[in-house]
């Protein structure tokens, strides 16, 4: 009945309000069925004791939806229990949204409404109208950034809309918050339309300071950033491919550290051609890798063999695979000692990886199901990663986007340059030290707070550098 | 050196710090100073005693900027006195911004981190994908709005463009969560132009609960309100048209209480024909006036005798002056009840209120300065309110936006109709019992807390009468 492959998680985690008569043996009993149909127990909540009758709230992760319904049948089948309440824990979290508005100032005097709103309000209006700049040290523009999705590609769920986004949306605001103190907002659009796109996003972006893009489909995705970055003079930055890119190059850093090769010494795989692994294969370029091979699903992109390509693919074909491979796979794969999974689940079998160099270091990250399960890398891979936090090395974005977001805004900056980006990967890396690194550690904990410091410090320097900063370091928001 | 009309105001307050020689007599002679320029003395905080050496902060109130630096220039000519810095209060109250994005939860472990985010979240959009309306509950959209404005008409400053804008804007998404408990958000548009402004709202509107509309110039902002109202499934509001039209009519309502007239017995002149005007003649003829007389500056709107008339001032012409009036101001007042002003300074003199009946009510809310001044009104007029907070009878929005739109979420509400307006007019006035009414007293005081909860009641009851409801009362949001 338990399957070893998806255990019990708090995302599918429950409470049960039991009452049941309160003799010797009862709560037993429940806990008994519960384990026995694999459930997870967790905190035990006394609700109301009486002297008969005992009511409890009793905390439970089960692996899926069905296995919550599984495990609450039996209880109901327990006689002389009631079932009084099934709350799902992740939509109570979700209900009435996961962030709000704060006032800095309480407006419950008559002085803090003139000096916040009107009249006094008129005179920051006036400094500003005269001065656009000074929008940045006087609005929330200096630490705002807004998190813009069409709803198109949304997790591993795909194209669901823009309403059916926007948990994903305020979830990055939360993280924005959380990681780098930054004022992220919400804004799911009800378009799939480049154009319309563009010029939305364009016109309602004065106010904040930056644009991140998330969870557009490619190819629409790489014309829709290309467009806006002309446009507007903020960072705007598609995460899926920049932030995945960032992380993915720190890590192979560190295993390259490991292994004794730099960069320029590895043949890369990059299975997955959409807007990860374009960005992947640009990001690692720039970094000094020489030999990146990328396949889509159909096999190796080569722009002589393939007819079936894009444009976006094609000019990736042009780029890339400098041996003229082409063919399956299992091609792309002999002799490589990299392989950088952003595809789908189950996409690498075992045998795969045997065709790879001495030591294969293996980059699983397609979410939530990898391209191959670390277990089963394991017989053959040197190095694992995944996108999952229950396994070592988690390849994870939210290592990047709020570093290089509170770096961009420190400086004021008009754009995020493949320096910052670069600079980004090596602040993230250089958090582990070199006595630290191990094949089961080459990528710091999203937990580590050093980390979006560190990548802030790195990025606004180099913003600075290469001279698309406006101010230098801005410490009125540091 | 002291204007009687326009006193020193904590809009324009500053502090000083000063330090000067520790001995008997300095400080007095530094209050004497400023006092002798008007300013007017608040807190005085000591920085540093020294045993010679004294350093305070003094925070004095201005009347306005250049009056900030006559004070701070006679201080600096005081020998002895270092003047250490000079803080404008107001821009400190700005810097940064003033709003903030809280986090509901803090993600500060896995547990929180998989529910609020990936894996947990995506749940939460597979049940939104799969029923569109679950996004209310389950996003921040059940408890939003977005504060929208192209910075076309911005308080008394005009068309000072988006970013100057934006403090304005901020301050509302303030008000609305002071005084409702209301997450709203500014955006301000890049674009003036009234088909881009509707599409560009109408694209990011997908996670907002309703849109309020601030500062749009007439005419442009009725046909951009028009179609977005027939675009969205949200209430979008234009708060300069019927946030000042609600809190006109509940203040009318009180003072015809007082006058013991009813509303269609009362012949009423609007000066000013933009958006607060004719949102105003509208909101009175709906709550049962009949004789209207709206001015410009040109004088009496008369569809007849004005060639000069725009679209929406020849409509507004013809649903009003039903005596067929034409020429001045002074000929709309001559027998008029009512004069409200919703123009320019000093438009009206204290003759024109001599042409009126008996026992004239007069709002004259131009800000910040009255089309008269109370003073000047008093000689005449038995009912006198103004936009200010510094006479009695403030006409204020934040009396009726954050109480509707509160209402209108409760119930998540299609649109904001004229049943709702009016049920919040009643309310308003209401909030004064009629032992309590006098020609002083007839709008509640805007920290009246009691104002937006009768409000948002009322409009809810009358969304749900009139079907624009969603739900029923929604109490998780309450």
């Amino acid at each position: 009945m338990i399957s070893p492959k998806t255990p019990p998680s708090v995302s599918y985690s429950f409470v049960v309000r039991l009452t049941y008569p309160n003799r010797i043996g009862m709560f037993a009993k429940l806990m008994q069925i519960i384990g026995h149909h694999g459930g997870d127990l967790g905190a035990v909540d006394i609700v109301n004791p009486e002297a008969t009758r005992m009511t409890r709230d009793i905390t439970v992760r089960a692996r899926d939806h069905e296995h919550i319904e599984e495990i609450v049948r039996a209880i109901h089948k327990v006689k002389e229990v009631v079932v009084a309440n099934v709350s799902d824990q992740v939509f109570l979290l979700h209900l009435g949204g996961k962030i709000s508005i704060r006032n800095k100032v309480p407006l419950t005097t008559r002085d803090t409404l003139s000096m916040a709103y009107t009249p006094g309000v008129a005179r920051v209006c006036s400094a500003i109208a005269e001065q656009h700049s000074k929008v940045w040290p006087l609005t929330i523009k200096g630490n705002s950034v807004a998190v813009v999705s069409d709803g198109s590609a949304v997790l591993g769920l795909g194209n669901i809309g823009p309403e059916a986004a926007m948990p994903v949306m305020e979830g990055k605001a939360m993280l924005f918050k959380e990681f780098a103190g930054i004022d992220a907002y919400p804004i799911c659009l009800r378009t799939q339309d480049t154009a319309e796109i563009v010029s939305t996003v364009a016109n309602m972006s004065v106010g904040f300071g930056g644009i991140n893009l998330e969870d557009i489909s490619a190819p629409r995705c790489f014309e829709i950033e290309r467009q806006l970055q002309e446009r507007l003079d903020i960072p705007v930055f598609h995460d899926d491919q920049h932030g995945t890119a960032v992380v993915v190059l720190a890590a192979l850093l560190n295993a390259g550290r490991l292994a004794g090769r730099p960069l320029a010494a590895l043949r890369i795989v990059i299975l997955g051609a959409g807007a990860a692994g374009t960005a992947i294969a640009t990001m690692l370029s720039l970094a000094g890798a020489k030999d990146i091979v990328v396949c889509d699903r159909k096999g190796i992109l080569n722009h002589r063999t393939r007819n079936d390509l894009n444009e976006a693919k094609k000019q990736l074909a042009a780029a890339t695979n400098p041996r003229g491979l082409s063919g399956d796979l299992g091609n792309a794969l002999r002799k490589a000692h990299v392989l950088i999974g952003v595809s789908g689940p189950g996409l690498v079998a075992p045998k795969d990886l045997r065709l790879m160099a001495a030591k294969p270091i293996v980059f699983a990250l397609a979410n939530p199901t990898p391209e191959i399960m670390p277990e089963q890398a394991a017989a053959r891979a040197w190095i694992v990663a995944t996108g999952r936090s229950d396994y070592p090395n988690q390849i994870n974005n939210v290592l990047v986007f709020p570093g290089i977001f509170r770096g961009a805004l420190k400086v004021r900056a008009r754009r995020i340059n493949h320096e910052m980006k670069l600079a980004a990967a090596h602040a993230i890396a250089g958090c582990i030290a070199h006595r630290e690194l191990s094949p089961e550690y080459i990528v710091p904990s999203v937990f580590n707070r050093e980390v979006a410091q560190r990548v802030a410090a790195a990025v606004a320097e180099a913003a600075i550098k290469t001279g698309v900063a406006r101010t230098r370091i801005d410490n009125s928001q540091a």
